[in-house]
């Protein structure tokens, strides 16, 4: 792996208030070939990070991207965007502090901005808090609809984006996230189905798979069983299948939502396109497995995250998991190919 | 175990085309004490079952239910209620038909009026398919309604049942089972979500938990997120909880459904009541656990069944699983303590 070769891949501190920028940095040193990774966030945040951490590693703070691969190894490369709050270290960790969501959209605004101006591959971001957001009065829920707003063409048109959950065993992607389970329902409809079952094959093509095999999961029990129980899968979910396969995508379904996850899981499938959030994401958490990783799918870059939050019950005390930032960054350059 | 002091557990062999004939009569074989177990079924079907196991055992066909402790050890005892098709024989294996699915009707009508007349202590089911039910005219969609009905109390008023499905990890028990999401989030009423943690409850402690205890699941993602993601928590869930920790229940909740399913299995809670069939079911089935037990709570008498179905496509090979009908039984015998 050359240093000359390879943009980096940018890992945002996430929320200073939580254990993101703890678990960026134990993510960066446990990765082997970490040549390429570079942290974006607050030099004095990610110091104390390191120190509640008890590591005692050296930290270079970048006036530019294109410096990293002119630091001597075993430095925690950091850039610093412009603009931080300047007593960001003074907000309590574990606590919602504004100063911590306003740091927060920095760092993903000025990571997404080096991306889209080619001077990075790829964002790996830690977790940020919602509420704290919120307290800044940042207009998005999180991470995703921000990407989706950053990403978005001169005209102002939003690029259609699907999450996706992964972990070693299961790939799943959603076609409804955050909404009311009623309101998930009433929001099928033919092309949002179609359209999840683009984004997912286009992804998988891109991680490498050259002919991606895709489960639709229905809505209903046992997956309406012919009409007896609810007419989607009829109506949207069966004709959506149909006009993807007319494109020539190996999708199949709609299958019974009970039963298709432990049949991917198994190694029918590659991914499972589940109708809303809880289908999808019951079996992707039900193991505990510490390694799942969330792919926002859609934008016109790479970017992974952890698939837990910002854990603020243990923020500063130095046990952070970092595993599943660490699979983030792994499923980063595999997407990055 | 002494024979005098224990009424029958009935196994009936289910739809005749199926592989119930076969698991019915091999889970009872492998189970090490059996002297109370008698099977509830036609004899030349049982008898072709053990044929087509390689299997050489005599078979004992029973008079009365009480002959059971006379009967050598090793001789499949075999119950045949009258009125049988006499021609349940010339049914194919593996195809729906009308004789099987009568059939299969009469042998739980006979075991339930025996169970009711003090003659049987319980009743473990072997798979019936519900379009073989249907052909044959009756009017039920499958074992639980039917049971519900020869349950009926003498004014025809029907006993609320529940659904549990239970493995060696997780049990869980369901508000809604059978119809289509839009139907079941209009079903959710306090009532019904109260008397489901009753139910639950009640089971547990007769299953020996002096106190169980019982998550409930939300409906919506995050449960509802303080009613961002929907308002089923708060004015439905919410409240019947409460009125069921004033009976003195130590239920808990609402939980986010994508995650207390991961921490019930891993010994947080002792059972888990979810709103929908798949909520629920995803994470029971997500493993592939073989020893997967369905149990209709709240009825007047215990009845256990495996759970999967007919398997037609296997029905006549010999070769099929008895572990989820084995596990069945010893689930049965459990709850009769």
């Amino acid at each position: 792996m050359s240093n000359e070769t390879k943009r980096p891949l940018l890992l945002t501190m996430g929320d200073a208030c939580g254990i993101g920028p703890e678990i960026a940095a134990a993510a960066w040193l446990g990765t082997a070939e970490r040549e390429d990774l570079c942290l974006v966030g607050d030099v004095g945040v990610l110091r104390r990070a390191l120190a509640q951490r008890g590591l005692s590693l050296p930290l270079a703070r970048l006036g530019d991207l294109a410096e990293l691969g002119r630091l001597p190894p075993n430095c925690l490369p950091v850039w610093q965007p412009d603009g931080l709050p300047a007593d960001l270290l003074d907000c309590p960790q574990g606590r919602i502090d504004a100063r911590a969501g306003r740091a927060a959209t920095l760092c993903i605004e000025a990571a997404v901005a080096a991306i889209r101006a080619g001077a990075a591959a790829g964002l790996v971001t830690a977790p940020l808090h919602k509420e704290a957001l919120h307290a800044a009065g940042v207009g998005y829920p999180g991470h995703t609809e921000m990407l989706q707003a950053l990403a978005a063409a001169a005209d102002g048109a939003l690029p259609p984006v699907r999450m996706m959950l992964a972990n070693e065993e299961l790939r799943v992607v959603l076609v409804t996230i955050h909404v009311a389970l009623r309101e998930a329902i009433e929001l099928l409809d033919i092309e949002r189905v179609l359209q999840t079952i683009r984004i997912s094959d286009a992804a998988l093509r891109r991680f490498g798979l050259a002919a991606p095999r895709l489960a639709v999961a229905g809505l209903n029990p046992h997956a309406g069983e012919g009409g007896l129980f609810g007419r989607e899968e009829i109506e949207i979910i069966a004709p959506a299948i149909e006009s993807a396969r007319a494109e020539g995508i190996e999708a199949s379904g709609p299958y019974a939502p009970d039963t298709i996850f432990m049949r991917a899981r198994k190694g029918e499938f590659d991914l499972v396109v589940a109708m809303t959030h809880d289908h999808g994401l019951i079996p992707v958490k039900y193991l505990g497995v510490e390694e799942g990783v969330n792919v926002t799918l859609g934008l016109p870059f790479v970017r992974t995250s952890p698939d837990h939050g910002t854990a603020f019950d243990i923020a500063g005390r130095g046990i952070a998991d970092p595993s599943s930032m660490r699979a983030a960054i792994r499923m980063a350059r595999r997407l990055l190919g």
